[in-house]
């Protein structure tokens, strides 16, 4: 049904790519919040996103995702930011410098657990060989990575640094390519395929019409609720069950960019919605699952030069943040949605995981909400 | 409406009040997990909950409430606790030592914001008057607050040591008075009338038949969704509009009590599904929003008495905490959606704040869901 | 030998209160940044000092303390700030809304254990109270405490909200009573009478030129160290030996204000200094030990109005703070040294506490160090 | 001086490598508990130390460190463990699922800032290699970094994967290496060279007979103290003087390994005890020093296997563990002191680096202190 409803074109929204459908093509939306055009984390001006994906024999199903926040020299021009660890199982690499200098560095990577170290190689590489950095010994990755090792061959740590320096490359602004792509290729989401999803928000003119974009890598677990509706419990496939069907473990990994000129301490504040966001799709952060929220502001007055004593940034009063909030939740899930309307049925390591049975649900949503 | 289903005692669930209304009285299920008996915070045995409900005049609309997670002397036998900080402001007690030594030594208070200095005081009086005590000479008090100013003279600080006492000593097991009571009587939420309320989950056996305690004091905001449906939006009652209509500031306290066997690490990790129960209402944890969980373990093998070298608590791995979690999230939305059903119209300081009109919204639950 | 030293007037160096001995007074120096004019918290401008002192009867030894860092309304111009716990025991007000917003609201009241609502109750009456805060419900009072449970009654809880609003009106600047006075009253520190202590550093002008000033209440343990010199060892006074004189549990509160422009965030880190500080005299943090440093910044241009959407203040990059960091470390460990030879010999209780003896420990610091 | 009297061998301490020189050796002792045998980490049973060193050429002065903290399989044996963030610049590896999961799963690294990814990739090596470990998909590796990039080539990551296995490899019981040897090979301490360095404490029977054992890699700066002796200023190296001969920044990394029964949430605490060790030292973890505290308890009955549902560790109370903190605190500083003692002058990349004039300073420590 997804394919012949993108054949009739009918209901490809703005943002969508070719063959690939979203959740509002389906005419359900969620939240108060008007999208931006692409309803994508490139709706935040400079950001850049890019994509390698492996797919190779039988059990080869994984690959990288990288959001470039600005279009600078980011090692120089650092970007204020934080990190939300809504559940701490996984390898998330950055974590500590984040929380203590308040910003990043480099760009941001994903990709899977074992392949942390291909994502720091390459980050470094990337920061070395920029002429500008001549002089730099040290530098803080940061890399995101849930595990797709059902699918995929994980042990056989398939993700190079050089597969990771073309998502780096490629990386570009415009629609972003969700569902099976990136470091979504191999994922799987309360049972269904996973993979890559984006979303965002525009705050109305008077709280600042800045604008929240999310890009999710999914790969956990829980109840699947979609814009409320009881989906996991409708399809019969959710834990805790006499014969368990889904594994609750598995991670999520959630990019949260704003121009809105946030310092460290709102940025921390607003990734904590993140998980409110994943909260609001039925996941639980259970036991084994690897969920950081990564918020970073790119309000170009506000990039941080550490080579002058001081800084005058802009900032929103604590008062003013708490329409980013709802934003950044209701960004959140959809783009969390998104990856499940995206992604397609995968084969991988003599394993089948179904995508979402779009036609199936689709009933359960048949008035306005 | 409530009124007349209860007068015909049809829809009278196990653990109701006479008077008062819960969600599941209407047919309103949620997760899935089945409740305990009571579907009440009482539901895990030895755990009391005691109001005193201040309504005196046209602007005095406040009180207290105390749950008492053990019958024996606290201080001696102190519970593994922790506390997850949803949205740090407010005012509440004891974080610091709960966080450092990871246990509570006193029962748990909830007033209004003006009133934890009348909570610490009780406490210390509650804990120093225990003949078994007569040695001691620090208590760390835990008292939680949400801010009753609209409906309630709270610049008065009307609540005073013996309300608090008062509340301690009427504590009780059994159904749980739920609503304009206690620290609830002059709370608000989602733009409606807020208060008390409480629920419970049980685990299957296979995950050890543990049960999970909630009970809340409401008073925050958001984009009201109840068991999924956009309650806020069908009322046109959400924040962000051109006529901001809700307030979405005010503080949500929420305790959760299981008798797992959790030590004070694993207590963390269930008290931030405290807060993912609350998104789940369509909570955003806005700025002015004082939103913490308090999670507590009454696995009686556990309890801590210092003047011991060694203890050799039972505990469950992490492993096994992820249904726990879930069960979590459950009754905490419940809870927090109990208070709304549960609470009457109520007219303070010249403002009358409107009961959730169950009676227009029973028609958007109208089939399983 | 103190009063005979300070009859001759010989050794008061600037800041001394007649008949108060400073560490400086007997040619012991700490540290590569000099102090300020006073070697006082109030080197910093604008912050007042005030103390209540409780000596009644046999068995009241107890006080208050009160540190306000600007002379306007703190409620409507509230300071970034920032807390670290060294060692959460210990039952601290204010915390986690001053994590959540970094700022605080009000003064700094330190005061014992038992006495923190009565703290509380009072920075909430000085707040209302303000004309100008007419509409205001919501108070963080910042109160920290020692345990003075030795020498003084305090199950009696003899602090009242009365005398914590005499010491907020008995604020003043110029130097500071150290020793046996306000919270200090009836503490200990190292097995010897403790109390109130103050120090500051200014950096030297290519780094800023920024004052660091310090106020501590000392009433903690571990193996005294003075300027290098291991004083507990050499009066063979200190813990953990066949019998046990000294207990290292008890508390400590350190107040870090400066004049330096940093945000919530580096005052973070400026306050994990202060633990550092405490650690140079051979304190240890132990276990039943509530060690709490608050940092506020009084950069007049930071201060923050939220009724404004924006600020825009001017901060020191995280490269410039190192400076700070070494001087917070210093005027810390110099604040907490002080306190020791300004308290006298005090009994209470039916329990004599001894001063330091000054004039046995001397000699160790025949040399210039 | 250092060599002659080691030639004499009369003060080589138990624990001294041959041609090495330690703290101890000239009589300098520090603390009030008695080392271990070997004043080392591998006074601890069952703990093994190894050290890949790389010297070449002119500019490779760089290495690994690996501490092995049980013979067992550590994956399937996890240890219970925790981290402290003393100043969170850095790289460290691991960190946030130590965090949430209170265990370690791999031995822990230690190598140069643009080496992590190197160390990451061994510990995945060194964990799916293992037979037991056939279905492992997901590995925490704990690596912990400093810069050595004054000395080393850091830009040319000099340090594979094969170099962290080696290390791995060759660990093993008994006396430890110290100095410019392993991650240390290339560090500066205080303007001094810097390296490896390790001490250990063991508490009176009457509180547990527990070993304390510390190694570090020491990379940082500050006002250096030894024993209480202003070292740094008396040789005119120390840093915020007009003429910057020292740079504060650096790191440091702090291995504590205990067998006392401590669960994670103590361990925490017991780390954060090693930052107030580096305090001692005269460090003030400046901005861009990356220090951090890894602490893990090997007692034998408490490891962690999750594959049981429940565990029933023995655990010290918290009223027990203020003996711990302080042989934390003492082991921390004199295992940095030894890093000092025994790292000898280091050339590379064109710069000479001295070693800590021992013969200057010895009559500074001229009397028993």
């Amino acid at each position: 049904m997804k394919a012949f409803l993108l054949s009739l074109g009918l209901l490809m929204a703005a943002g969508t790519l070719a063959g690939q459908s979203r959740m509002r093509d389906y005419g359900i939306e969620y939240g108060i919040f008007r999208t931006g055009p692409l309803n994508a984390i490139t709706d935040v001006k400079g950001v850049r996103v890019g994509h390698t994906t492996l797919i190779e024999g039988d059990s080869v199903r994984t690959g990288v995702t990288a959001v470039i926040p600005h279009p600078g020299n980011i090692f120089r021009h650092k970007l204020p930011a934080a990190v939300c660890i809504g559940n701490g199982y996984g390898k998330m690499a950055g974590y500590t410098q984040i929380r203590e200098l308040g910003n990043i560095e480099t760009p941001i990577v994903l990709t899977n657990t074992l392949g942390v170290a291909a994502g720091l190689d390459a980050l470094i590489d990337y920061t070395l060989s920029n002429p500008e950095n001549g002089d730099v010994k040290s530098v803080n990755g940061v890399v995101g990575e849930t595990n797709d090792g059902t699918l995929n061959d994980i042990r056989g740590r398939h993700v190079t640094k050089e597969h990771v320096l073309a998502a780096l490359r490629n990386a570009k602004e415009g629609p972003v390519a969700e569902g099976n792509v990136g470091a979504g290729t191999g994922t799987i989401c309360f049972g269904f395929k996973g993979g890559i999803g984006t979303s965002s928000r525009v705050l109305p003119a008077r709280y600042g019409g800045y604008t929240v974009g999310v890009l999710t890598q999914t790969n956990y677990g829980g109840v699947l609720e979609i814009a409320g509706i009881p989906v996991g419990r409708y399809l019969e496939n959710y834990p805790y069950r006499d014969a368990v069907l889904q594994d609750t473990d598995g991670s999520c990994i959630i990019v949260i960019v704003t121009d809105a000129p946030l310092d460290a301490r709102n940025l921390e504040r607003l990734a904590k919605r993140g998980m409110m966001g994943l909260s609001r799709t039925g996941g639980i952060a259970s036991n084994g699952s690897g969920d950081y929220v990564i918020a970073v502001s790119t309000a170009s007055e506000n990039l941080i030069d550490d080579r002058n004593a001081y800084y005058t940034p802009k900032l929103l009063h604590n008062e003013a943040v708490s329409p980013l909030f709802e934003a950044a939740i209701e960004a959140t899930a959809e783009a969390l949605w998104n990856s499940l309307f995206a992604a397609e049925t995968m084969t991988g390591s003599g394993i089948t995981v179904e995508a979402l049975p779009v036609e199936r649900i689709l009933p359960l949503f048949n008035k306005k909400r």
